[in-house]
């Protein structure tokens, strides 16, 4: 719309399917002018319909398991081959917890399951990044981006070791975006979205009703898919060269509420009406 | 450049002269297809150039006293009426502490300065989004920014009385932005910009070399004036609309340092020149 | 109980009545050993109890509006004449808004009445310091606390303009507190209470409700006055010497849940229950 | 010295000899009425001198490696028959990177290495907490710390993964402080101390000269192990009820500070000296 991302090539991780964030930012880049790689684990690419954003954004897709560096080379090999040049940026939407899935609660975790979880949706940054830096391979002002959740700050009981490990994503951004900024004039931010339903997300207990309330708290309601790739653009194009190591919250201003009316006024009401049937009752 | 800004209306306090960031942002909005008016305080009218901007941007200046409500409404009232509409992004780059000027030490303020710095640079922010939200003068998904300064976080002893009315002016940016995006879908957000040599900045004490030592901590260097400019299109555009009540660092990453390298290379070279000449004495 | 401040003295700033946090810490002050004045606004002497409390504690009461420097060093060198001495610590637990009294929106401030409450309940404490810094009447290692609350950092729609004026009672305790521990070695905090039914407390709206909410939001619940005269007393005493410029939370941990099971439990059920009638009419 | 944890019961990590922060708590809590067992890696008891700490305080010495459920579980149960009931105080103070030791560049990680120093820094909490949650281990009102560093903040270059470790030793005691907190009224913080010579903190690159430099920085100076003692001892004490899910700041100012005169002074006074010779070259 903008041509933002013109001539700009950039690699895209965690296109699952048409709800995934990262399946946003893919047509938003393509929209924007620019040219990409997908990739994904193996399994991912199995079990949801990239091809279809492949054919769609003209893009190749490079399978890579993100906890491998060897694939990691690979993938960045290829896509320097792929697009003809170094990269300008870079999409990190990887997570997934095993103790989640297998409804492990937070005190009582696997503890393998922990480091697995772990290994994925957090040092997979860093090898992201390792594998990037060591290559040289991406241009300067060049621009990476981790999505992440408030968990990271405060406390959804039901995020479960999740919010650990965005906690230590958050850390990466800040200590290897350090060393992308002054050595390369890469910069490195993380994005704490809104709850967003996606296929992956869906998996978190009592995520809906989390839903709701946040788009009750948040002045603005809850921040979609589609605006997280419009605010992903913004961060990968030339207006936000000198935004480095910070954690950007995007949704609807949640972040900085302490309680909204809206919240309020169903606190109180709703007391009166479940207060309503105990007085009938003594009456 | 990109059309960001195509159809949209605005209203830019604080050009003083070219060096100002707000200077920059007008002439980066105009670039980008915004139409918007100029408004500067009276006295600031004749100290600095702003009809030279004007003219290059095909805009209007309407003066007005950003601490007299009646200045604003006549602003807002000519603004909507030479521009068409309702306004879709505002800037407000208004700072001033006369103890600063006057060369009082933070510990010895003359109490009726702090109040009219207080006045001019912290309730202005309230005094404008009043006006606005009154007159419902802003569009829905309208986006209004404000300029600030990590004194507001932490301490830069020179800063003096401006730390203060910064934590004030970041307060008021939240506390009205919820009732801006909740009631109007307008988003309020303020950026934390480096060290800036602006003809403002340079009556603080020591300025210079506090640039100096921010440009060395910082991995990608202090942000420029142009740079923030192309940050503040980014907030005005609607690639953001779900960032409401933050405060955004546009730094360089200074504000996620604890040291840098290049810090502690000229610490401890530093120690060591120093050393030198004692070690002669004793010999 | 400990002997914690034996020997120390103190000024008390903000003891209204018996509900009073202030009143409490004067209370516990005198049983952990310490010496101390008590004092207030003159119109606030006569609604309040204060002299019971003088008399149980032993201790003179002194009037002085905090907005007069001229009350305020006499205040300090009575103070220092009745306790025979350099002070230890100080409590400053004031604030005000005539904005909330007189039942004006927030986005509908009478702006006189802004900056009354704000030269009352944060203008003050820079005028307490800087009374203190000027006469050295503050021992070595002595401790500086203020009172304060969340809505300086997050948005409590019905805590109106003293959401700003903590923000700047925040910023001058970093700001004063950095000369004030460089050069007397004299630390300044404040402390971020829980919603604490006090008789100034009472005054803000929907404030049962609130303090219902966030008890249900806080793991440990919501703090008491007393909880928070004993948290004070720990920084009067040397066991925090090396604790400055921070603003500590008071809360059971509210200031870092995203949300409760409590509040989620809540939220979920009413829904059900609110939503039960519906389905009865459509039946 | 005060009574402060008369009756209190406790378990005490990582006194590695007597300028561990862990050695100087012992002494402080046994000055203080506390009982306790102290514990620390087979290894590390080894290394150490904790024989000569555990006969001046009376405690025994229960070897456990914290990545060891098992070895966690029997130190719980030994722990409450030595003492003679349920614990009310624990410190984590635990910590080691083998990227560190090994001269690895943060960007250059053996991400073996990278995991056991994880496993070691910042799980290790999580499994204490596991068990001791588990056990029911715990008396009501009872208090957990462990010790951070603000790299899991801010950037500190040498700091290596140490920085990732403690972002989320940090979330790990927000997420399982929510479930202890709420479940057994236990509060969980963490201590961000100033830079202290250890003989586990000398293994960092260029430390001596970051500690200088943090020195200047904070308006208190460094705070010692010593006076974290103490401050560690207000956390364990009835004092501090109510204060949990905080990160705390113990560190003479340094976290709220941009920059210090004393830092500012050198800074420029060092560019002087280091630009003369400069000019008589050039004369």
């Amino acid at each position: 719309m903008y041509n933002l991302l013109k001539g700009k090539k950039g690699i895209i991780f965690g296109a699952l399917d048409s709800k995934s964030i990262a399946w946003k930012v893919a047509e938003r880049a393509h929209e924007e002018g620019a040219k990409f790689v997908l990739t994904n684990a193996p399994v991912a690419l199995r079990l949801g319909t990239i091809s279809e954003l492949a054919e769609k954004t003209g893009s190749q897709v490079i399978p890579a398991d993100a906890t491998s560096i060897m694939d990691l080379e690979n993938l960045v090999e290829q896509a320097m081959e792929i697009l003809g040049g170094k990269i300008d940026f870079v999409l990190h939407s990887i997570g997934m917890s095993v103790n989640v899935r297998r409804g492990n609660h937070y005190t009582n975790q696997d503890y393998n399951f922990t480091k697995t979880g772990w290994d994925v949706s957090a040092l997979s940054f860093h090898r992201v990044m390792s594998v990037l830096y060591k290559k040289e391979a991406m241009n300067e002002w060049g621009s990476i981006v981790a999505l992440t959740y408030m968990a990271a700050q405060r406390v959804f009981p039901d995020y479960n070791d999740m919010a650990d490990n965005k906690a230590y994503l958050e850390s990466v951004a800040r200590s290897f975006g350090y060393f992308f900024s002054r050595d390369h004039k890469v910069r490195v931010n993380t994005i704490s979205q809104s709850p967003t339903v996606t296929t992956a997300g869906s998996g978190v207990k009592g995520f809906d009703g989390f839903v709701s309330f946040a788009e009750k708290m948040s002045p603005l309601g809850n921040a979609s898919a589609l605006e997280c790739a419009d605010y992903t653009i913004s961060l990968f194009s030339d207006l936000t060269k000198m935004v480095t190591l910070q954690n950007l919250f995007h949704d609807g201003g949640f972040s900085n509420m302490g309680i909204s009316t809206a919240i309020m006024d169903e606190f109180m009401k709703k007391d009166e009406k479940i207060e309503e049937p105990k007085k009938e009752i003594k009456e």
